[in-house]
């Protein structure tokens, strides 16, 4: 299901450049990288505090906002989810390892 | 290929309660949720940093970090991916704006 | 001239308990420690975001607005300004130093 | 005491150019604004941390590092503690506020 993330990817790049009173996205790509960034720190700090002093749910929502103003961010500097997952995969080594582990539970 | 995503949070979760001597993950969670939630703060402050003076690469880089921690986050407070991908696609209409945006691209 | 900030200190604390709807600072301490925190954090981002892609006014301006709600976590938690300056000249051997180089200068 | 930061300051600014290999401040300076900025960011995310799930002490010795690490920045900048002073004691119109708290205390 995390596949969400690449459709929300595609639907967030589809409005730059789009009228900044038809969506917050939109307005957001209008205000530019000073704004996204601050955005992406300020939801960092709401998760860090939700997982700190609130229940799992907060963690659910801010970790959503997150994703969400981080997913802007790499719209604005044109990265592409792919390679985000690309650099995951390469420096965790995740297909060994997830190889491995299901070699081992097998 | 953001499944990545799902199996990376898959051998991520697997390390809980592991020797910590045995890798990084392990290590972090015997930390505890200060050490992990810091790390957290720490990779979105770094990716702020690299959007905004640094090449495309140090935001892949960055991001790439920063959405590990996170998932060390997760797993630790026992919050499963799909409960963020589902409060993604609820909040933003996902589904729905992209199922529009498809049909009006087709 | 620093002196402004113990001053300040004693004005944000004695705001502790008094009527939200009369003062920033009131409602501050009547939204708790995560709102309080939520702000130090921001107001960090924000000075960040200006040392490195603003002017120098902006870095005083985002500043003063991180020193007055660090002041206002301090004042939230019991902490007291004299306890951190004593921190800074114990930590970094300030006096010592300061001393040597006044000496130096001599 | 709050003269702690004035002296603190001058003894930071006194590093910049210095030999890195020599002292902490000067490491810092020579790695430039990415770097410090990062510190900065940091320690906030220690003090944030600490403020909610540590004791006083902590808060304490987290805000020490966090400031530190701002006059660093302010250095770097060519920002003055004044500068930054005056900004918070117009803002919040201490003096005036200040003044009119002490005589309705005496």
């Amino acid at each position: 299901m995390s596949e969400v993330l690449d459709n929300l990817y595609k639907v967030i790049a589809g409005r730059k450049g789009a009228d900044p009173s038809e969506s917050y996205t939109a307005k957001l790509f209008s205000k530019g990288p000073e704004k996204i960034t601050q955005k992406v720190g300020e939801e960092a700090v709401e998760t860090v505090i939700a997982a700190l002093v609130k229940d799992k749910d907060a963690v659910v929502a801010e970790s959503a906002d997150l994703l969400y103003h981080l997913m802007v961010l790499w719209a604005d500097k044109g990265v592409e989810p792919n390679e985000v997952w690309a650099e995951l995969a390469k420096r965790e080594g995740i297909s060994g390892i997830a190889e491995k582990e299901s070699r081992s539970k097998g």
